[in-house]
């Protein structure tokens, strides 16, 4: 039976679409809900996502996922290189985890190039804007079917 | 007019499907070849698939792409992490350039964290397997497709 | 006049018990309320336990103990490692501070051998599972005690 | 058309006056407002003071400020030297930005050094006590006034 | 049946109680000994307290545990920054292991936050002062005997 | 009794106004002497201002303003990044110090974000171009007014 | 059934006795040829020797081994210190694996002291000079024979 | 008699001319062997360029040099940051060695700043485009001069 | 219209021919200034040689060449590896700038292999003795022509 | 005339055989003693086996070798990591030095991979078992009997 | 009245005289002693001169020093390098210290330019061999002297 | 026949008695000079004493004293631990050269712990106070004696 994947957000990307359109698209996260829920459908899979600015509510949804979703997508945004908290918390997930940056984080500055969540994730993808999102679901997707058979 | 994209895989890639199944799957090089070319084959777009062990060949194959194809996908192996020459080369290449490790580098050994290529390469995908290079593919072409209209 | 001893938790520490009981064991926050406030008890004080994901809310409450407990005990979790801010609230606090936590954290990966707080406390006890929650008590309401006489 | 001026404070400051006063002063938030709002009406400008321990918070603020205020001046506390995900929130910001610290972070402990905020910030004040507010909003107000002519 | 736990104590702890009493207390090795066996007591148990300046009789000694003793406290003083050797005796140890250190050595110097102790222990308490021992002896008297049950 | 401020001037300060006349604007070394001034006649002070290319000669005239300065103003230029003699003579000197940068030192060079001056100053005021010196000096003003009542 | 050992040689080593006789003695790569065909058929195996400067043809060649070859002894040469694709093309390889170097590289530059082929390798021998092929073929021999029984 | 100067060229350099011609100038390889030649010629001395992106080609050529040429000039390209094994060869070559990089490579990234080879070099000329080639030519011919002499 | 090259020279360099004549050579900084003056009338330029022992007096005289020099040809000795303030006046010089070393300072120690100037310098040119001060030259004169044309 | 060979053995090395012999073998220090006895005795030469846990025991012993012992074989465990006195009174030692781990020190943790007695020794063997003894042996008698002619 | 300087030798300093007398001199530490007691006679003070190999017993030696010595001079050797137990030692000693080193540590290897043991010396004489004792004895006695007026 | 003994001294040491002489103690420079001329007597030397604020001045009074002095006693104050320009020209004086430094530099900031000069000096005497000029003297006039002989 289909569980739904969670698309977890963090710091700063409520603002995608608004913020230097001419750089990051004019697509917004409501358009990447969109395509993740079209990948999804495809798989016969939902998902449903969420953004944060405060740290400790993606922790708390985390938790949440242990018991209401089948895999985590996330793009931790800053708190990927700052965030031992949401590492711990993905550790205690047992489901497949993606992780996904819009731009090319080994391309900017020294800082960003350290990411927590990778040392847990399963896959990560940079780079690829928002379709790096729809890769992700399809990544997560072939993983909950591999599980099932 | 379509150009072809060129896949290129470094050290060890040839091994692929030989070289512990239990963990890398049992899809060979040939598997990613025609996984690459099929979908090329939705965009439009063809593919040519080469392997080497040897730095200087990875090299040639990247000065004549500036000629003769229209982006690349790379997946340099343990060069990624030591192969300045790489790097150099795909700094003349114009065209779009997406890199693909097969498991993830971030939870691996220290001095696999960090890659030259991905300095220069426009998306990164890294711990998808085999379904990596399909994600490369479609990301590529899209950015092709970009660039025409 | 005795005054309660708050004993925080950091982000994670929620899930005690249900967090792979085989290492953590089947204990929850919980029990380990009981097990403070039991101890102290046998000292003539009292204990108030707290949990949050939330590095903001747990900087209040120590600002809170400022005026309304007579001493810290804290087990700031991942943020041991990542907060500032806690060890800025703590050093703002004149009351004895002890640091717990539930793993030997010296044994784990490079990354969580610093402690911020580990900086202000004044003892800090790892490895001991639940028990150390007990020793951390012991060793306040002696602190406690001795300020008295 | 004047645009007010957002005054961001970050964790712990909320008890300034009442910490150390021997170090700090006795001067409160509240009174460095005061300060804030009458440097500003010498430039017939505004200002609106503000004081988040929670991280995320105060990026909901920066976003805020995009729209509604002119420029921001911040004091980080310690996430100065945590935190991307202001970082992040700043660069997104257009406007002038000055970051105050009332002590000289550069005579304290080794990881107060490093400022995320500085690499984006116009102006930085150290060591100057509240004065320091002041001073940014002098600062502050002569870019706004200069952007305008 | 009951085996005897080993309090091991390493170079300078013999100077207990002479030295600087007004930071270490008037407390002496003697007290520490009376301490353990009185704690050990309550479980059943016996302890054997043994000082030494010298880095090789201290290896000695827990090469002796393997078939003499049930666990090891340790208190490695200055030799838990400098000895490899220690650790390595201690990893040739099959019992419990718990490491014990009088003052806060997370708040001192530099090198004296690293300990090679720590990455074998099953436990560290750090800045209980003498009561630290008496920590350590419940903790172990609790995995001796969980380990009969 | 009033006593003058000293304002030293470090390498290649001499060039104010003459130097990128577009970032740093073209207010010159004198203009800056004259805003000084006027400053602190607000106060009821008096500025000297100076300039040096040589080390050794900002070392002779801050043993100088021992006895014939009341506070030391110093935008040190390159040297803040590589002198200790001027910390060591700034060390010697009892009155307050407050360091000025023109640019933002902390988002340029890595070479630059350490300044030794820092570690004595009592404040640093960075990014505010030539009216930081008006803050410097508005800041050691209310200094002396607090030392003198 | 007994299968060949393979004794790769790293770049300059073809130099071997044209090379500061003076320093490496005036055996060739021949000698040591038949040096190691002589000691493996003591232990009635066999040896075949090869030098390459390239690391692709080196990789080539461990590839090849997999099927045809019982154990590797490699002298990686200037490759020790530089090439993890040989590392990973060994990290294949399923039989013993002696790692030589004619010098004692330890005494030499620091950026000789690491060698990544040696985190691979079972055994690694260094400053016996040509005679440390010898004990390489000793040692894997015995391993063979061990794996036999 | 006169022996011929041996001129090689790493990685990338077979695109001179073609790459990014406005930074690096329209002069080819071909033309930079032109004036190698005719700038021995003045000394009356030969040269003979190479070019190859194969890091063991280069070995085989310097090990080729000992016997047949005077003296190397080289521009190891990205091969310089990496190359233990081309330092070794060039270690094992008695005659004068000049190493040429056409850009400054000290005012391009941090990991271009090192190069093994200038470890062995006697003279280093950077940042002349391809008249550094003619200058090490000049340089090699006045050392073989003073040595006949 | 021709205007003069300067040729400056730092700390120690005044003692040249002086200076370990078996390792330097015998000549003098006349000789050099005559090598200058007569490969710069090649090219239908002057030269001006001066040396200084003062970092503050070769600030001085880059400052003096902004008006005054056409290019500036430096060996700033010693405090290539110290001077900000050096590199800051340089900065601020438009013309043709060429570093030179009279040894290889790659092939001492450690702490010669950073050189400031070099992140300003258009060429760098070392280990070639004095006849780098002619290199040096006949460069600085190639991009005087070039810029003229 | 022949001297007798020194087998020194560092701390915890005592317990070969009886620790992990799953792991190390069954093989203890008596066993090793007769293994370097007979293969002396094939040339020509006699050996000494000591073992301490003492590192000043350990350098008394090397200082008495001066005198009585024609070369020296150790295994300095754990102090080969930490003991500059052991390095010291090796390089005293005026006969041959070969250095023995058991295992492969390269492929554990990293504070095993230094080795102060590597930048003395002649030979290291690492990896090989009590077979490295053997090893160790030949090599050193190789040495001697070379000396000899 | 009189108490007697101890005259502390670490780790090989009982070779003195028969190690490189070419470099050391052919003084032994009996002449050492000798010049020690003249010395300090002339001050009206006794000495005592020990040596050992062990850590321990230098430890055991500091402490009987806090009761029966006046000050300590100690040449610690190599233990200066790595013993934090000799400094925790010094510490507990409150008479002045003394720490002489024979040879210029640093200007040796790397790792003997820091002493633990200088972080508590009064004074530190280097590289005036055995003389070095005679001025540490002269520098105690006027501490002592000091201390009794 | 007696040549003189220069005394070199850098920054600040000018303000030697006047500067904090609670801790430095009241005598002067012109003490020192006093001292340093008695103790040179003694041996039937002179000494000539300087004092300099300016790196440049130094560096002129070393190249001096090549012709002109025996010997050089050098206090490089905080030039000590900036300064290669007086590392090179001490690295040309072939006479004795002994290092004084005050107080105990090791005992300071990190900063301070290294020195340039060490590298060159052949004797370091620190922490001595003024009499470490003395002593300083009586050995650089051993090795003086020691050369005539």
């Amino acid at each position: 039976m289909a569980k739904t994947i969670l698309i977890l957000n963090g710091p700063n990307l409520n603002m995608l679409g608004a913020r230097q359109p001419e750089i990051y698209g004019s697509e917004t996260l409501d358009d990447v809900a969109g395509l993740c829920a079209e990948t999804a459908a495809i798989f016969g899979q939902e998902t449903e996502l969420r953004q944060s600015n405060h740290e400790g509510e993606l922790v708390d949804w985390i938790h949440e996922a242990r018991d209401s979703f089948a895999a985590i997508i996330i793009n931790p945004g800053a708190y990927s290189h700052t965030s031992v908290a949401i590492l711990d918390a993905l550790n205690m997930f047992e489901g497949p985890v993606a992780e996904v940056h819009l731009s090319n984080i080994h391309a900017r500055e020294e800082f960003r190039h350290n990411s927590y969540v990778s040392g847990r994730a399963d896959a990560v993808i940079v780079g690829c804007g928002p379709a790096g999102y729809g890769f992700a679901v399809e990544q997560v997707c072939a993983c909950l079917s591999d599980a099932v058979t």
